[in-house]
């Protein structure tokens, strides 16, 4: 986009994708690392050699701080002059598609925080399948009535998959914001750990060793779950898809093999 | 209503007002407690100088016991003889109104449980925004099967909103009540402290301190997030309310340049 | 079915049924186990001295310990020879009859975890109304993805009921399986004991000892709530279910004349 370096840089490790944000000096989200990061994360799902994603932040203490405050004000002014217009939030912003792009991942996501994860970068980590945050003086959520505005990419609704629709709300009209043991406790983060990084890559490899058959089937269910599907039909639709894995699988066909021949501390390990 | 002093009393700290329950001797709410609560509760509603409700018991170790059962079995009495119907719980409670009015409130509510809060107290406890609860060795929950009964005013599905409806609804068929220390870590209740009055107080004067604008973009969310809106429709109202909360608004200007010529500690405190 | 004992054992306890399962020599689920469970549940909610169900494991250390993957495998050969289709999955399939019956169960179900309790088993476990679980060296949990296929009867649903729909998403993508006080944080598990048994008579005869009408009501509401209605029309019903609760029920108006008569104890033990 431009000639300065982006602040998304990528490394692999085996099928998993590791994205390491860097944004010098603070650490914020803005337009250009929300672009940057479409860009590689769409690439990254398109790409049938990776398996997982891990996402960490680059800067000591800091995942995202939170989004760039100076563009939200020049937002404003365009706002005001009439430049732009309510529209252009919804249609053809980077930050909404780049979350939407997360929750219909076909590729198992995990974010790994190490530091500072406030407003938008809070709302981006929201949308991983799992988070592992390092313990540490800093804070998890979502503070954006503080300033009078709201979280502006989906943070309400991706908080209240995570803690229920209530304690959502009450978090985000006080502007709540949690110590990493805090968010832990209330499940905003699944694990607690000394070093979010090489948690994160652990648990990335564990999504990246599952066949493509059992994730795909299971983000199909998860779509119907989440749409609030009856329960019948979610049911009969889970047998199907059962059925559906053992069909045309070589994959499934070796692994159940395997697992006849050498015992079972695969299932329990 | 009537001669005898109300149960309800109230205080101001500055935008917070606080409602305090005393119905002595045992604490139980009644007909006269709901109606002077419902009247309270929307009169502070339809007041701009109130920027949260707190809400706290006045007897040393009750919040609300739970609702007068001598008034249920005069209900019971008067339904069998046909002075009353079915329609009458529905429509034109004053208890059920209060619960409305509490899930509707365009003002932030916080719960200071002080001591018993069962039954039809422990219902309208569920319907605020937070519950802070005092630890000490009393009960909280909603005991009603034991007596052949269910709660009555909605606290199956207030309590699902908190726990998940499977949880709920296991807890309701048992009639379970909790200590102050199971229901924190069940999430019934938010915080778990030695004096729920002053940290509710606190909670209270945080919200009170937001600008409104955010609190009302946010509880439209809310709505549509409970009743379930397609993700894709959430999204993407949610953007555009982030632009809302940037137009024509003063005071969000005024708070973002605060925040750009003061930094950040505003948001991680 | 066959000549060999039932792995399915029964005994009572005054208004509890308690169904032992012992499938030796390493306790798996199996067509056997799913056909002798699915008649022994639906006769014993077709009979009103019945008043709560409780299942526990026979061998030490295993609830469930996964179902059949020999079974999974013929299965799997039969698919590909064209026997049997994926609809076969879905309808007549006694699992999945299982997992329905203890879903819309009219008498209250506690699954007494004393062992290894995976992949079926465990989709079983989550089709209960409580899960008391024994502390110790074993696992909980969902691990099917590591062979390629998808928990087969509903656990990924039944997983979101409780730690909500991402969480359950990102668990079995994973193939994760939990140790016995992880399961617990996680809400997997509603207590974590020294006796799994032992407790989860004393919680079924709680709910044994519950008078039907309540436990129906709450039931017709808990479908309600699931199904998303809107809170509004759940709010309504509750109140008519309330006062259904009082009209012609001679134990109600037993329990509240005996309540009234001799003090609260009743609610708050």
């Amino acid at each position: 986009m431009t000639d300065t370096p982006s602040p998304v840089a990528t490394r692999r490790h085996g099928r998993v994708l590791e994205i390491v944000l860097t944004n010098t000096p603070r650490g914020y989200m803005n337009a250009r690392m929300a672009a940057d990061l479409l860009d590689t994360v769409r690439r990254a799902q398109a790409d049938d050699s990776v398996g997982a994603l891990l996402v960490t932040g680059g800067l000591e203490g800091v995942f995202i701080r939170h989004y760039d405050v100076g563009e939200i004000a020049q937002l404003s002014t365009a706002l005001a002059e009439g430049k732009i217009g309510p529209e252009n939030f919804d249609k053809g912003s980077n930050v909404l598609d780049l979350i939407q792009a997360m929750l219909d991942s076909p590729v198992p996501t995990v974010a790994a925080i190490n530091g500072m994860c406030m407003g938008g970068g809070c709302e981006f980590a929201l949308s991983f399948d799992m988070r592992v945050a390092q313990d540490g003086d800093y804070r998890i959520g979502l503070p954006e009535t503080r300033l009078g505005i709201i979280p502006g990419v989906g943070g309400h609704y991706l908080l209240a998959r995570l803690i229920g629709a209530a304690r959502a709300t009450a978090a985000v009209m006080r502007g709540a914001v949690f110590a990493p043991q805090e968010a832990y406790r209330l499940g905003i983060v699944d694990e607690l750990v000394v070093d979010a990084r090489a948690r994160g890559l652990e648990l990335a490899q564990e999504y990246a060793a599952r066949p493509r058959i059992g994730i795909a089937a299971t983000r199909r269910l998860a779509r119907m779950i989440e749409a609030g599907t009856p329960q019948q039909e979610i049911l009969g639709q889970t047998a199907r898809e059962f059925a559906g894995t053992l069909i045309d699988s070589p994959e499934t066909d070796r692994l159940i093999a395997r697992f006849l021949d050498h015992g079972e501390d695969i299932l329990a390990d």
